[in-house]
C-alpha cells in the first residue's frame, strides 16, 4: 500500500519509486493523545505537520482567557504556525491534537534539507501553500462578511463529513459562538 | 539598473544573467490609472500581479453594498484572488489601483510555462506563498481576538508608510470601521 504522504505528493507530481524511502526518512511519526499540544504560544519549535489519521486544531488564548480554534486538519492536510516557521519569530499559536491523532512531523532545517535533495517537490508544497493561501484569504473575506449563522451553513454545506466529527464545543469556537446557540441554529435546520 | 521583480526574486534564489530576459518575457506590463479594477467578481481571468510602483487593494462587496477592503499590495508585493488563480472558479474578489499603479500581470497559463522552463523558480514561489499563508494565519488571528482600535495600533506599529499612504476611507474600511471612527482613534494618539 502506497504510504499517505507519497500518494498526497502524487496527485501533484510524480515521485520515483526509488525516492521513496529517502523522501520519507526525512519526516519523524508522531503520536499525540487527544488534548495533547505539539506547539504552544512562545515556542521557537519550526515544524510543519502532515495528518495521517486523526484532527488537529489551530488556536490561540485570547483576552479573556479562552481558547479561539482558527483552523483544524484532517486526513492529508498540512498544518503549522506559518509565519514562525519560516521565521525567526516564536509561535502565536497551539497546536492540539482534537483526537487521537498520527501525524507526520517535518522540520524547518529537514524541509529546507528534502526540497535540496529532491527539487521537484518545490512544486507540491508551492501549491500547498498556494491552496492555504487562496484558502486563507476566502476565510478572511468570510470574517468581514458574513453572520456567523451563516458562516455555519457554509461549512455545513462544504464540509459536511467535518461538521459531523468536531466535537460541538470546538465548533462553535471556531464560528464564533456560543455552544449553546449552534444547539439552535442546527434546532431551526 | 536590475528590474525590480528580478532583485526581489534574487533575494530567495540565484537567478543566472542570461535568463533574466526571458523570465521577464513571460509577464505583460499593465499600467492602471487610480480606482480601475484589474479584476472584477466572477470573473475567470487567472492571473498574478507584482507591483511595480503604485498600489493595489483587494476588497469585496458585503451584503449592504459597501465595498470591503481585505488586503492592499504595494511595490514587490504580488496580489491575486489565489483560490481562483489555482482553480476553475470565478473570482470572489475585486482588485483595484489605489493610485496610479504599474504592475507585472502573470498569467496561470504563464506562470505554469515559466516554472516548466526554469525549476529553480518553484523555490522563490514556494516561499512567497508560505509566507503570504503564514501572514493570513496571524490576519485571522487578529481578526478573532483583537478589537478594532487595536488592530489600527498593531498597524501603525508594524506599517507606518504603509499607514501613512494608504486614503483613510480606505484604511476605515479594512480596519472595519468608519472613517469618522478612525480620526476620532487618531487624535486620541
Amino acid at each position: 500500500m502506497t504510504h499517505p504522504l507519497i500518494k498526497h505528493i502524487c496527485r501533484y507530481v510524480t515521485v520515483p519509486d526509488k525516492d521513496i524511502a529517502a523522501i520519507l526518512s526525512f519526516f519523524d511519526t508522531v503520536n499525540v493523545a487527544k488534548k495533547q499540544n505539539l506547539l504552544e504560544e512562545g515556542q521557537y519549535s519550526k515544524t510543519t505537520y502532515f495528518v495521517i489519521s486523526g484532527c488537529l486544531r489551530l488556536f490561540f488564548i485570547n483576552e479573556k482567557g479562552g481558547e479561539q480554534t482558527t483552523q483544524f486538519a484532517l486526513e492529508d492536510w498540512w498544518m503549522s504556525d506559518f509565519l514562525a516557521f519560516g521565521s525567526h519569530k516564536p509561535a502565536v499559536f497551539y497546536i492540539q491534537a482534537v483526537e487521537k491523532t498520527q501525524a507526520l512531523a517535518l522540520s524547518f532545517e529537514a524541509h529546507e534539507a528534502l526540497l535540496e535533495q529532491f527539487p521537484y517537490l518545490e512544486k507540491y508544497f508551492r501549491l500547498m501553500y498556494q491552496k492555504g493561501y487562496g484558502a486563507s484569504q476566502q476565510r478572511i473575506k468570510y470574517l468581514y462578511g458574513m453572520s456567523r449563522e451563516e458562516l455555519y451553513h457554509m461549512f455545513a454545506t462544504l464540509y459536511p463529513a467535518f461538521v459531523q466529527r468536531i466535537p460541538q464545543y470546538l465548533l462553535a469556537s471556531f464560528l464564533g459562538f456560543t455552544p449553546e446557540y449552534l444547539s439552535e441554529i442546527r434546532r431551526k435546520k
